[in-house]
């Protein structure tokens, strides 16, 4: 599929420094546009336009020919660049002074400073690479864990396009069928089985669904909140789950207040995990701040962990409680003190939706269980997403993957009413459509911007 | 001269991250040793060894052949390299953790993590570049000013390192000289001046000294400290230095109480500016902590603005004040409020030496004087130093060559009272000693931790 070519490229020639901020040993200016090489000349004694690629050794001078430093350079000839452009890049030393005077200098002498994703969105207008791939640029830059760099890589290495592109040839072919079908005479049928061509693309986009949403939940991670009555032992199940003492742990009720935070990796997962004060009727005016804290938390969170004190009888309170939360989040009622009261079999019949939840014995004091509850926590949050085959898509790009899937589904519906090929042929068209939005060939400014303005400047 | 070559060279081989930690455009991961090709052919799919310093575009995997970003990498082939070993540059995404997977898979696979400065350091034991050229490095990455940074990139493209060159000869000659004149017959003399060539030694000796100085003071700056008594105007004086409303300024003596401060540039030096509590017997609490503050920092400071309210008599209690500040400390009288009362013309007799010590009428509030004040500042603070040819060294190597000039010093003692040449030719050794010590060409493993201590992890 060729790229689309009516995309207002930009002329002029823009300049960032794309390292880190900070005193080390390399910073890197880069440049790309048309005249990178001019603008290079007037600052560097060297540069070595007839050999693209390779690093040489030269001196970066002001204006006034004053050495500023000894550098490293090399030129990119368009169109083999990351941009497509013609490209320079200056390897000052690591100071923060040094690499912003060179970008300095460059604007001076013409260049325009870069805005965040500018890079990356030339090496797009150029056809160089799209927006799944893009996609993966930004996650690389962004991954926390290293099962999210793989599933960037995968962008980057083209695996989402290949899925989608392999998908929009399926449903061009599926669409040629059709059009021989309404071609032949009324009554006669073809031997071709549309159903079980629109349950292939079908399945397939559900697959890609099942994998950006692993992606996605790679990089962004989950928001997990602790909560329960007070002294059910929440906190020293934040610190088990943890293997750390982070949050005080005593015997008195309402010992925690404040929201406690921490960040952990669950099985590749980033998960934010949140200790919460104890929830009761209190008059106290700090616990009940605790405790307005604590339904906060719940209402934004993606998964709680109810902490039940199994010594105790469950008493009618406390179900009421727990039927305050939102019924559409998913809870794992954590029966906690093991090690003092065997399996206390508590029967929870709350009349929530219960198929959403799970519950599992542990003992927070001495680790009894805890390898099961994350084990649990990974399973509830993974749920059909294949973690280690992840891709990586924006929030925009799975919402029009899932369009895709809601049109596949219409498609089917009005094949079994017999409603007629054109219908369906019309619902295929918007999911090729939706297709090459997710890739950038047909433009969507809302999702091009949604990529780009999540960049850093110098890429 | 050659390098001395009995250096204890590390054979292993070297990696680390040599851009700033962040998520960024680029991140750059540098492999210096002999098993650096070795090393990164089981993490990279491709290396273009035939072609040393061409950057390509390649894949980084793990150890089992997952590909975790799209990189480029350049191979330096020895001794072609800033260490002048065999070197492997990867360019990943700038993010934080793909950087780390990658060093950690050099590591992995038989590479070390490097100390600080240990690339520049095997640059300087394989003789690539001298101490004051390391030291020229370190100057760009840690300069504050533009002044600075052109400091450093004349020892970095070897100016220092010339000039010293360059006296190591001329005493190599002088030598030479007195061994003839040793060799010949008592009383007979030759047509050879050595008053005339010592002084030309020193002189040189003195114009390095008085770069390296100015170097010195571009890098490491002054701090300098505005003192008084209460409602002089300190804090007045204050905002007009800096042109801002830093300190806050009332009426009321005693306004300032802890130490307030900021740093400007003052003609290319980088100035910590500190106000301070007014000076004066006093029995609050809070206020004797200020003025405790005040004499502490008067203690630590390069320069002292005292400011005098000139419309008011100049009393014994504040000469008692003035001559309680150590005598080593160079003052600045600053008469303030001129706009209310012309040339107050006080006579300030104090006991200290006076030499050392100017006297200005200035406004803060309107302004007046407040230029040339701040010319005054920067003579006194420069002194002979020649501030836009200044070379960077260390304070290690400007006590060396302050040695050197004080060697010089007892030779001409020496010829004058007419020792004997044998004595003159000892000193003259020691001079060229230390000078070969200043290039690390002569081995001085203070000096050496010195520098490379002062290095980043990466250069």
């Amino acid at each position: 599929m060729a790229q689309s070519s009516n995309l207002n490229l930009n002329s002029d020639t823009i300049a960032a420094i794309s390292t880190s901020y900070g005193a080390s040993g390399i910073a890197i200016i880069r440049m790309s546009g048309s005249q990178s090489l001019n603008i290079a000349q007037k600052i560097l004694n060297r540069i070595d336009h007839e050999n693209p690629g390779k690093l040489i050794l030269t001196s970066l001078h002001d204006e006034n020919k004053n050495i500023l430093d000894k550098v490293l350079t090399v030129y990119f000839a368009s169109p083999k660049s990351y941009t497509g452009e013609d490209m320079i890049e200056i390897h000052t030393h690591g100071g923060i002074l040094i690499a912003r005077i060179c970008l300095e200098l460059l604007i001076k002498f013409g260049a325009r400073i870069a805005e965040p994703g500018e890079f990356t969105k030339r090496a797009f207008l150029n056809g160089h690479i799209d927006l799944s791939q893009a996609e993966g640029v930004l996650g690389i830059i962004q991954s926390k864990s290293i099962e999210a760099v793989k599933a960037s890589a995968r962008n980057l290495t083209g695996e989402l396009t290949r899925e989608i592109n392999n998908i929009h040839e399926e449903i061009l072919n599926l669409q040629g069928n059709i059009e021989l079908e309404l071609d032949f005479p009324e009554g006669e049928k073809l031997n071709f089985n549309l159903g079980a061509g629109l349950e292939n693309i079908k399945s397939k986009l559900q697959n890609i669904y099942n994998r950006c949403s692993a992606g996605n939940l790679l990089n962004s991670g989950v928001k997990i909140v602790i909560a329960g009555k007070p002294n059910a032992g929440k906190s020293s199940l934040m610190n088990a789950l943890l293997n750390k003492k982070r949050a005080i742990v005593t015997d008195i009720p309402g010992t925690t207040r404040d929201l406690i935070e921490e960040n952990f990796n669950l099985n590749g997962i980033p998960v934010n995990l949140i200790d919460t004060a104890g929830i009761r009727e209190s008059n106290n005016i700090i616990e009940n701040a605790g405790i307005e804290l604590a339904h906060e938390a719940l209402r934004n969170c993606d998964l709680c962990l109810w902490v039940i004190d199994s010594t105790q009888d469950f008493k009618q309170d406390e179900i009421n409680l727990i039927e305050n939360i939102s019924s559409d989040l998913k809870i794992i009622f954590v029966l906690n003190k093991s090690d003092l009261k065997r399996d206390a079999n508590i029967n929870i019949n709350i009349n929530i939706n219960l198929n959403m939840h799970k519950k599992i014995s542990v003992s927070a004091m001495t680790g009894d269980g805890i390898n099961d509850l994350k084990n649990l926590m990974s399973e509830i949050i993974t749920g059909s997403a294949v973690l280690n085959s992840g891709l990586n898509a924006s929030e925009l790009q799975i919402l029009k993957i899932k369009s895709c899937l809601n049109l596949i589904l219409q498609a089917e519906d009005a094949f079994k009413s017999e409603i007629g090929f054109d219908v369906i042929a019309g619902l295929l068209n918007s999911v090729r459509n939706n297709l090459l939005e997710i890739l950038g060939i047909e433009r969507d400014d809302e999702l091009l911007n949604s990529i780009f303005s999540r960049f850093c400047v110098g890429k």
